[in-house]
């Protein structure tokens, strides 16, 4: 079964195909800078080698036209004829209350995702756009749609209701949602079958540290608390977001600096976390290089952005009753092994023990606690694609039996 | 020494009398309403009697003279002249990043305490009015200030400091201040004295759950991190107080409800928290009586009141790298047993084992865990005017030699 999975952003479209039969990805690549001068199609063929293709795409229907053209290519693709795919999986940011599981995009399923636009009213519309030009360029193409907030809905009302009167819930369903529930749901998996335990009776905290990052607490299977609510800007210092601000703060720098509520948005969602506070970069190399010439703001930015993880840590023990694994993935878990060792100095006594020797350039997957650390460190590479290509292929042929 | 404690609100003045010798209350009360129909003045005299005058209060400098005056007469008071007052101890909200500790009012001070009100334009102003009229009642008078913020300025950078751009904290001073600092340093000192430990050697989680309410972590008798920050609406859920929340949430019901800033900050202050939540009442005794009727979002905001101090418990756990005491302080932990019980249940493993016998019903000072708990868990009525009394005394007799 050959299964291709698209993540179609409001001016990006990434996929991978992957065949199924032993998981293994066939093409991938990515539409960047859909409708704006520039574009181009970056596609990395089965050998491994890179085409580049720039032209004029204007809409994410003629961004995947180009793409299933590139995968049918003769000289490029791996496709002899577009009926080779079997299905279509999607990202799809925001799953509101109405999806605790991946779900067959039928017509229904798709009025359903409408509904949550509103939830997020940036990242959803492209997702839509995506499964709607998918439909019509193989019309009739089984697809499914994977959310970000699903695994997540296995949350309690004390994890997930806000401080603020329940009539707003009611009214627009305003409460935590969590985001990287693929990829919470996926590492936290993957762990479980590394260190050979069983998932339905761990504690897991997991850290997905990339551009975005988010912590989940993860007790016998279940997601019992996230830091992303019901938008992505809460929770940890990120590359360009503020994560956890006093709401005072907010209207505070609301009425001093005359921000409307646009660019005040874009002020914590694009200008603040490492960015904001370093003047440098959002990028982790980029602050850990400046830090290493004595820039004394990189270094209290790293500072702060261990010291949240610290405490989510700390928090999510607590809320979870104990750790058994804690993991790290995403770009900065996966390669930082600076962020690992300060999220993790001085916790010994909740039973972390780091391994430096281990953890020292550690970017594979694999332990990096010592033999004797009470609880399991480990670093996980995210797969949020081989997820969705898992999800849809068991949908697809759960529904065609 | 006979030290005069006042808390000018912008309705309302408390004063307590204190005789340091003994460290008694001679006289205490507080003016209510003020400058509102039906301003009225409550005096508690000496042998506890309670008289209630009505009268037209209008501003701070007449409240202030009544109460004065109620002190020197003959019938309810308990002084035969002013100038039995040695010094007058305030309450003063912010003090920004300028005051570590109290500081005797020279007009110098004072100044630099004007300089603070932007950072607590609501609460500031009415304790400089108490200040000045104060000075025009009985010119020369020693006056101290006693900031709710100083205790926790030996925090961090990487505590106070918000994810935003590092140019809003050079331009505003936007960083983590917290609050209650007061009551949170009386607590684990006094905690320190009842255990017979030393304060300079122990890890303090310092609970203040009264309508406002914040945590605090101290470590080595000093503050490492809290709960409040800019402003008192962060951290927890109080009464009617929203604590953290996503700033995603605040945007978007500010769009959704067209809000401005200020009904936006009346809303997340004045109409959420318990009260929000519940629809009931922000009293959590009421919250109470009507869980025990079987009401369904009473329970739920009670689970959300419990677990949100839950997690900073182990977040500050994290911080501070262990846990020695536990306090509970303010009119719920000091009376509030089922929080108390909600908060400590299934902590053990983090070495907090409450002694339910114990902490039933248990509404004065004490330890209410196990004989074998490893935290000590322990109830301490806090007590801020004479905390302010105390340092007044102190810097009064400190500046006279």
């Amino acid at each position: 079964m050959k299964i291709l999975v698209l993540n179609c952003g409001s001016s990006s479209i990434k996929y991978q195909l992957f065949e199924m039969d032993n998981r293994s990805v066939i093409a991938k690549g990515g539409v960047e800078k859909l409708g704006m001068k520039g574009s181009f199609l970056k596609h990395v063929r089965t050998d491994g080698q890179v085409v580049i293709f720039e032209g004029e795409i204007l809409d994410h229907k003629a961004g995947i036209e180009y793409i299933l053209g590139i995968l049918t290519s003769e000289k490029h693709g791996c496709l002899k004829k577009l009926e080779e795919i079997d299905a279509v999986g999607h990202r799809v940011v925001h799953g509101g209350e109405r999806f605790n599981k991946s779900a067959l995009l039928t017509e229904e399923i798709l009025n359903e995702v409408e509904k949550c636009i509103d939830l997020a009213p940036l990242h959803n519309p492209p997702n839509l756009k995506g499964i709607q030009a998918m439909e019509e360029l193989i019309p009739g193409i089984p697809q499914v749609g994977v959310f970000d907030t699903a695994f997540h809905q296995t949350m309690e009302p004390k994890a997930y209701m806000y401080g603020i009167p329940y009539s707003l819930y009611q009214k627009y369903g305003i409460r935590r949602y969590g985001f990287h529930g693929t990829s919470h749901r996926y590492v936290t998996k993957r762990v479980c079958d590394l260190l050979g335990v069983d998932y339905n009776t761990q504690k897991i905290i997991s850290c997905h540290l990339g551009n975005g990052a988010s912590v989940a607490a993860v007790k016998n299977g279940k997601s019992v608390d996230t830091s992303m609510g019901l938008t992505p800007v809460e929770g940890l210092v990120m590359g360009t977001r503020c994560g956890d601000l006093d709401v005072g703060v907010v209207t505070y720098i609301m009425e001093k600096e005359e921000l409307g509520i646009k660019t005040a948005n874009t002020l914590f969602n694009k200008h603040s976390g490492m960015l904001g506070l370093t003047g440098i970069s959002s990028d982790m190399r980029e602050i850990e290089a400046a830090e290493s010439q004595g820039n004394a703001r990189a270094r209290l930015a790293l500072d702060i952005y261990d010291y949240r993880i610290k405490k989510y840590i700390g928090s999510y023990i607590a809320a979870i009753g104990g750790l058994d694994i804690l993991v790290f993935t995403g770009g900065i878990g996966e390669n930082g092994d600076l962020t690992r060792k300060g999220v993790c100095s001085d916790m010994e006594f909740l039973g972390i023990k780091l391994d430096d020797s281990k953890n020292n350039g550690f970017r594979k997957e694999g332990v990096i606690s010592t033999d004797d650390s009470r609880v399991k460190v480990v670093v996980v590479p995210t797969d949020e694609e081989l997820m969705i290509a898992l999800d849809t292929e068991e949908i697809v042929r759960n529904s065609s039996k």
